[in-house]
């Protein structure tokens, strides 16, 4: 009965865009309750302590065991895998430290606003993951020759737009079973069994991609022989300009550079106070199209340009950059912004209109961060 | 220069409401989304796993040093207290399941709207935490006999309706220096060190009341001989109806019955899909003025209500009751509502005008649920 009051698409709308000025509506609102980003000054730690890192859940966590999950490895292998937990942790594993980003970071500060979980900036954290290379798994089921994808179910279980559905989504077995991609099936999160809200027990991990191919609560892997069309793949999570626009998929993290803000804030404006002279300035950077080549802050909106330290760590490739440089305040409202540059050469824009599509995804519009320089100070 | 273009008023603005229709602002959304609340489906955990359990933080959550902290209590006392974690750990312990709740709670429900951050029903949780009773330490300092309260200091430090401060709240002594009360200075939360965004390392814990009682980062213990009238006890948490009103003090939690969401949701409206026939309902509910007595569930919007069965846990006083009860869905949209009583006769009220106040505190309206019962299912 969907289309009829009674049905699914009298709960579940289209996407859309917010009107002209269309403030946050209660939905958006209780996605921002449920869902959360990290704190800017928890950038300070290399690895995001639990809790921190951000979170986004399509549905609902599910209420998972680890005692009696099963992983199935079928569709095109040569042999069906049939795992539990034991069985993954007997095998060699991998940790890698990874930052991850919401595709849809940033997607509230687009005008018009896409209408979806409404992030700032601050949809992204850094874990340490531990598990099995899915590409060592591939190769004991063993990839049939006309094999192109690897699809990937979730326990999570909802309606999206209409269509109720399991999480899922596919990786070209180009990154899916390439060793130097890096893919894990995790069961471990910084030494930890996995949280329920990150994927307990059981997730994958995709070094460089967006969060969406990340699949939560990960029960089965399924080789297909031609390309998936589910609705996370060919509905969700494009490039769109329009509603008719078939778009492009959604796939490496856009480069990105955030600050711990200076100073100390105020609780309602979140601007920040600093008192006159130098100010650390410290931050991370990051991209999924290769390393950060350049951080650069501005104080006069980008008239001018401060090039930033860098400090990179070879030993961890899929992290975050830590960067660093002294900022000298002098008294009145400043508006810092940073910008990152990576390998390939792509950079941050600093107009939201570059990255507009209907979406709201890999919206990578630079960080502002106001401050206020000031003398005064006022006890309590 | 408090009160020119450069001073801190420019940038922390007074406490108000949203005028009518206004819809959430960024500065309430960028709250939203640093803060979080309880993903509602976590209600099924009898201790909130980390990272689920609600956080609000008014400033930066600080970079703290186990190491080098240091406790003080002194003011009006015997002997001043000086004790780092060591000494702290090498008291007697106690632990106490303990059910906190954000004292913002229910804002972004009121009309007119209070500008802060806009909590819907979530912001709550349950740990186990660990540490040193306050009445044992309070002891050992000694209490001079003109003291009346002691006052917390917190090392969060923040500009807030233009007055720069460290967070800091004082307790009554009849309070703080009752062993019955369990007041805790607690260094575990669920038998690890508190996590940086609960207090690290140390906080205080007083089971029933609001948040904002328990102090996290707690660096000072100061006994007065007069009441204390810094800003989060005069200003911020009072129960205004307008600017003008001095209020009474936010204290004791009031009631409050949660339900876990049943079915599975739509990703935008979270309104949720069952199929017809029984469905199991469950949840908690708490209150800081004695145990939760009664629970009862509405189909229709309270013309009648259905008493849930209530698993009293008397090993943990402090901690939220688990409720259940079965709802027999047939198909149509539906509105469930959840309504705890407690045993000092306090009842959450059916309307939301019943709890208003200009600050949006302890506002107890009931939980009012959306579900979908439908025969209808579409395979993604």
């Amino acid at each position: 009965m969907d289309g009829t009051p009674g049905g699914l698409s009298g709960i579940s709308a289209p996407g859309r865009v917010a009107a002209p000025d269309e403030g946050v509506t209660e939905q958006e609102l209780a996605l921002a309750a449920r869902n959360h980003g990290l704190p800017l000054e928890a950038l300070r730690y290399d690895v995001t302590p639990p809790g921190l890192h951000y979170v986004l859940t399509h549905y609902d966590i599910p209420a998972t065991d680890a005692d009696g999950w099963r992983l199935t490895v079928g569709g095109r292998v040569r042999r069906t895998l049939d795992l539990d937990l034991d069985a993954l942790r007997a095998r060699p594993a991998t940790t890698r430290r990874v930052t991850l980003e919401c595709a849809g970071n940033g997607r509230a500060r687009l005008t018009p606003r896409p209408v979806s979980q409404p992030w700032l900036v601050e949809a992204v954290g850094t874990a340490e993951w531990t598990g099995v290379p899915l590409a060592a798994l591939l190769a004991e089921a063993g990839i049939a020759d006309d094999a192109v994808e690897a699809v990937f179910t979730g326990a999570d279980h909802g309606v999206e737009r209409g269509v109720e559905q399991d999480y899922r989504r596919s990786l070209p077995l180009s990154t899916a079973a390439d060793p130097a991609r890096d893919v894990l099936v995790a069961y471990e999160m910084n030494g930890a069994p996995l949280p329920p809200q990150h994927g307990s027990p059981l997730r994958l991990v995709v070094p460089g991609w967006y969060g969406m191919a990340h699949v939560k609560w990960l029960r089965d892997i399924t080789l297909t022989a031609t390309p998936y069309t589910g609705f996370q793949q060919s509905v969700a999570y494009r490039l769109r300009q329009s509603a008719e626009d078939v778009g492009e998929p959604v796939t490496l993290i856009a480069p990105r550079a955030l600050m711990v803000p200076p100073g100390f804030p105020d609780f309602m404006s979140r601007t920040r106070v600093v008192r006159p002279g130098p100010v650390p300035l410290a931050g991370r950077a990051w991209s999924g199209h290769g390393p950060v080549t350049r951080v650069e802050v501005s104080e006069n909106d980008g008239a001018t340009w401060t090039e930033a330290e860098l400090v990179p760590d070879p030993a961890h490739p899929w992290a975050w950059t830590a960067w660093r440089t002294t900022w000298t305040a002098t008294p009145g409202l400043r508006r810092l912004t940073v910008r990152a540059t990576d390998a390939a050469g792509n950079a941050q824009p600093l107009v939201a209109e570059e990255t507009w599509n209907r979406g709201g995804f890999a919206s990578n519009l630079v960080q502002r961060v106001e401050v206020l320089c000031t003398t005064e100070a006022t006890a309590a």
